[in-house]
């Protein structure tokens, strides 16, 4: 399978957010498109201000030059010497480490703009840079984050109603899923439903499939107490929430097996036992691959009509403009992006 | 330092329980044994029945002598040559797998007599097999767990009164703490409390100065919440309760920081900036080491008048007696317990 064929969908460019101008992710795209070629990554153009990264890359002292592409098609060879941008300008100067919610439009806009040019065709994913939710909201944004704001364009743009995101993060150690994300703790026991768990398993198991290209996916589950409740003495959810859903998924003919202790599920043995966890919360999903994996998880988004990745960390604004955020990241984003895209593209 | 002279305490054999006989405690004691000088493990006595120890090794066909001592003070040079074992004889026959609550009485007796041989000065540290909880409790066992039932003898046999014991788990990667353990997850915000953060950093503290030697011990504590609440948007508990733990302590002069998020707090960058962590709930500490140190982890209990440590890990009744059982957690224990108690006696 040649990698660089012009080969329709697999030929567009990756689409790539510029996020918070403020924060690192002018910084880190500046990095992966100078490490294009020792990383293999394909062309990509960012959605954002050109200015903005100019300036970044002057005040960075490194030697990249920025390039407005109004035509996608024509981005390829551009890409070859300089860093492509699809022009959304900012209202108000970007500063390093100084968030400004009048180019909050810009950040959001982008955003719309990336998803739009795939559903063209023009691009194959979206690769997002950070935002922050607090610039944003203060600008008047609704959405409870980054992923759901990518749900209701699905629902605007690719006719999807009902879309329901999922957050993945994959590193070569490592698929997890958390259930619920950014609750209270306190509220975790009454989020987890038999319902959600059987909805977001099966979203996994097609994105497992379809995006990573695996036959038969295994899935474990974990447990939402100690040791999964040990038989109910420890918390009755697992047995009363997590455990019919599994039969049920087990009964739709998939492979899920749980509820797991989740202490004992991630270490180097376990981890051959499947190949994604479904866990239940923020935390019991994101301390083993950031464990295993710091700056090298990417957020995946699944059960979307397009694919989109993006980088595990979030604006880091106090290093910003500092030369010293890592785009590990941010080039792990770039080639998942790549290889889900090019997995969806031979299954049309 | 010299580390076998006759030097009073440091001397004295451990003392090693033999945990539910029908578990794999005798498979991985017998293996400890066997392994002793490739480890160099210091002499150490089983607190049990020379009959399953005897019967356990001519089952896994392995060459150990099993030998009665009912001197601890001559234990060391039988320790060269056999198995020493300070008696205590079973009521029914033991079985690989199939524990018998008739056996729980001297399950139990064996810990007691463990603790009573340190109070006299002829143990100097208790290595624990594992116990299953709930073969004890139909025997009328009515403490919680190991742990707290260690903590009942400190108050019995050594005169201290409200005794708490801690459980830390260590290994070469990572020391941690978690401040609430075996309830269920929907009760862990309302059981912490800034008072038991701040008398477990306390315990903590206090030994990794007596029993790991270092002088200033730096304790990160993890936050409750995802994001350790992001500024009380993601949960109160981590600004209303951890957060003027932490400022206590440090007012008593303490080197304790946080609350941090605990998904960015366990990776290899991370894991320099402290000594050890205390985190707030069962699998918030567990899963991190279980992720690093599977087979290699020791559970230590903190806050005891005395040394204990035990392997990681439960009975395991299914592949007791199967040759299968690993022992490496159970020979980290004896060596932890080892360097402990050379520590604290150092101290006298």
């Amino acid at each position: 399978m040649g990698a660089r064929e012009p080969d329709g969908l697999t030929s567009a460019p990756l689409a790539m957010t510029m996020g918070d101008p403020a924060g690192i992710g002018p910084d880190i795209t500046l990095a992966a498109w100078r490490e294009r070629e020792s990383h293999a990554l394909p062309p990509f153009v960012v959605f954002g201000d050109p200015e903005t990264f100019a300036a970044r890359a002057a005040a960075l002292g490194v030697d990249v030059a920025v390039e407005t592409v109004t035509d996608l098609a024509r981005a390829a060879p551009v890409f070859e010497r300089s860093l492509p941008v699809w022009p959304f300008a900012c209202a108000a100067p970007a500063r390093a480490g100084k968030p400004d919610p009048r180019n909050a439009p810009a950040v959001i806009g982008a955003i719309e703009a990336a998803v739009l040019a795939i559903r063209k065709g023009e691009a194959r994913a979206v690769v997002t840079n950070p935002v922050a939710k607090s610039v944003l909201m203060a600008a008047g944004f609704a959405h409870p984050g980054h992923t759901e704001f990518l749900g209701t364009l699905a629902e605007t743009h690719f006719g999807m109603p009902d879309a329901h995101p999922v957050m993945l993060l994959a590193s070569d150690e490592l698929k997890v899923v958390p259930l619920t994300v950014h609750i209270p703790l306190a509220d975790v026991p009454q989020a987890i439903t038999t319902r959600s768990i059987v909805r977001t398993a099966g979203i996994l198991n097609r994105s497992l499939i379809e995006d990573f290209g695996i036959a038969r996916p295994r899935i474990a589950v974990t447990g939402l107490n100690p040791h999964a409740g040990e038989d109910g003495r420890l918390g009755d959810e697992d047995e009363r929430i997590i455990a019919p859903a599994i039969a049920a998924l087990r009964d739709a003919g998939l492979a899920v097996t749980g509820p797991y202790p989740a202490d004992t599920l991630f270490h180097a043995a376990a981890r051959e036992t499947y190949d994604a966890v479904l866990a239940m919360y923020h935390d019991q999903a994101l301390i083993p691959i950031k464990t295993l994996a710091f700056d090298r998880g990417v957020n995946v988004t699944i059960g979307l009509p397009f694919v989109r990745t993006s980088p595990d960390h979030g604006t880091a604004f106090p290093i910003a403009g500092s030369g010293t955020a890592q785009a590990r990241s941010l080039i792990e984003a770039i080639k998942v992006a790549d290889a889900m895209s090019r997995r969806r593209a031979e299954r049309v």
